[in-house]
């Protein structure tokens, strides 16, 4: 906030039920274009702590990146824009465009008070595009225009089964035991190749168009800087794609988190009254995530035997997104891009979700340009998350040829 | 130690690699019978603490019943023969047998090191016949005789994928999983009825006799009292048996704990490096527990796909135990029970595992009665273990009466 008046712009916090959320502005003019930043200043969770090389709430520089939880999602590229405010408020008094800051704390689980923030400043928040730095680079110095977002739906199962925990040795063979039953029902999410076997999962899926697949695959070898990325001993997914056509256009069941029984080290012949898993599905669009849980709870309950009872929790949802790289303000994109980084852009979609750009289009009717700055290795969402300086610089120079070109 | 020698016994600590050794004795006399009476001091792990009602090493009484860790399993049956004997030096000055007491801190981790301590002391400890109460009596105030355990084999599979944790949007759907492929390797050791699918697995099992089955079912309605005992929702199993049969003489994959990914509250959508799942097997007699694990591991290596990394650690290991409840002196223990307890004595076989046993009979020559004092609901293991204070005072009565009648 203090950083924000002290550039020149009028700023506000704004409460909400969770976490607050500020706009800050420059005086709008008739006639110009009106830009909104988005950025969210919230983070993941930091564990497993003990995999940090360095504090996770530490900023620290090691081998010109910020290593800390936020460096790249979503500070540091919030802060990257800040900074290129600053800069062209300093240098000209004034921005080329109109300009609405929106920061929220709330991403990280869906933007639950965003969209209703969205609805009730409906009028204050008005703008002709939306601009938002939380994606990702395909590669080191290479302008990146993401057009397109996977949707999300989150569940969260429990497995009952005994009131209280057994001695396997007493009653194991008599009983289900819940976490076999946990492990039964994650296993009925996919076939043997990855295909995942909930009913109708794929209904809604659009085909790849063919330029997107030809334009993919013009970017390289994924396949090698996926394996070399993650460390997996090697690839695995849906049959019929490439490993980029899987992670930024293809549907997932993944499970995210799994527990019962004993944890400790050694053994304790134990039969476990409960287990969990978490689930997240990525979607695409035209999937519905709401229809997406539907399915997958039905399916689960389905195949769950009578021994054990499942307790299904629903967690947030948000849809796919996808625009036009090719419409007048996707060009002008491209063209802050070019003048930041030189070379060709990329096209390309992404595997992540940010569900309040399908809020910016259904409540603002604004399309939202993604510009990421992330590299493929800064770890978002995992331990020893960096953002490289070289990036927060260009993030800097982006930012003001963006409002340039937007301006023009 | 203490109370042994202030009851007139001679007492010696023996240290081991793990945990010490307690030997202690009468004046042993030429032509009298000799009974080694086994007991263990160390019990199983205690979380989750926050379901005690009471903290799990403070005794407290509540309605007859001693709750602690080890009120049951083992200390509170081993406490009841210290007591018996005390009683019966007390009253004539000597004991009717040759006693030799044999108490060790490891039997929930398999007594590593009471097998080369049997070894090496084979003469001290030679004797007739061995007496352990840490088994269970199929009802209140019915004398049990155990003539059958399982064994034990124990494994922990590690499943490895990528070399960090992994963000789910960007790279779910191009890499294998690892929480989901640990739930499909758990998937694969049943089918859907709960026969256990590791091929060979059943090969040397042996069938039940006709008393055993028939003597079973007249035990009254076991379904009934487990789905009481144990409040799960549906009785599960092996087809073609009764419950009983299933846990006193069916062998079992039971998973013991799973674990991996995000363990908090909400979500996290993360895509976890490495998921672990603990496996014990309950066998029966002839199965051999190294096999049973050879079989395992090449099973789960053979399901596992190319793109996860399998860590197969095993654990201990025990021979199921099988003695003749109409020898000689099965008699005499279930004479000792009638007087103890009056009515019927109830000959069974139970499904937790004394691996020490079948030691006893491979050194020392030696069969063992298993005198249980243990009510099924006594949470061995559990949260809450228990042991009734009538039990205590049943199992001095026992202990007084074993020695007599096996004197006789």
């Amino acid at each position: 906030m203090g950083k924000l008046t002290g550039m020149g712009l009028t700023a506000q916090l704004h409460e909400t039920p969770g976490h607050p959320i500020i706009v800050a502005k420059n005086k709008h003019i008739a006639g110009r274009r009106t830009v909104l930043l988005y950025g969210h200043y919230d983070v993941q969770p930091v564990e497993p702590v003990n995999e940090w090389r360095s504090p996770p709430f530490e900023p620290t520089i090691r081998d010109g990146r910020i290593y800390c939880r936020g460096a790249t999602d979503n500070k540091g590229q919030l802060i990257a824009h800040v900074s290129g405010l600053a800069e062209t408020l300093a240098e000209h008094g004034d921005l080329p465009v109109n300009l609405t800051i929106l920061f929220e704390g709330e991403e990280e689980i869906g933007s639950p008070n965003l969209k209703p923030f969205l609805e009730a400043h409906r009028e204050e928040l008005a703008c002709d595009v939306v601009a938002i730095s939380d994606t990702g680079m395909v590669g080191e110095g290479i302008g990146t225009f993401t057009y397109g977002l996977r949707g999300i739906a989150c569940m969260e199962v429990k497995v009952h089964g005994p009131t209280i925990d057994l001695h396997s040795g007493i009653f194991g063979g008599a009983i289900a035991n819940p976490v076999t039953m946990a492990a039964r029902l994650v296993a009925t999410l996919h076939d043997d190749e990855g295909r995942v076997q909930i009913p109708c999962f794929y209904d809604d899926v659009n085909d790849l168009q063919d330029w997107e697949r030809t334009s993919w695959a013009a970017l390289g070898d994924g396949d090698a800087e996926t394996l070399s990325l993650t460390g997996s001993p090697a690839l695995f997914g849906e049959p019929g794609y490439t490993e980029r056509e899987r992670r930024w256009a293809r549907p997932t069941a993944e499970v995210n988190g799994i527990g019962g029984g004993y944890q400790g080290e050694g053994s304790k012949t134990v039969i476990a009254r409960e287990a969990f898993f978490k689930l997240s599905f990525r979607l695409v669009p035209s999937q519905d995530p709401e229809r997406i849980l539907d399915l997958a709870e039905a399916y689960l309950k389905a195949k769950a035997p009578a021994a054990v009872r499942l307790e299904i929790k629903r967690g947030h949802t948000g849809m796919a997104y996808l625009t036009d790289p090719h419409s007048e303000l996707g060009q002008a994109a491209q063209r802050a891009l070019l003048s930041t980084f030189g070379g060709d852009v990329a096209l390309i979609r992404e595997g992540g979700s940010i569900p309040i750009v399908q809020a910016f289009k259904d409540v603002l009717n604004a399309d939202t340009l993604l510009l990421g700055l992330a590299l493929p290795d800064c770890q978002a969402h995992a331990p020893n998350e960096n953002f490289p300086i070289a990036n927060l610089e260009a993030g800097i120079r982006l930012n003001k040829a963006l409002l340039r070109e937007l301006a023009a």
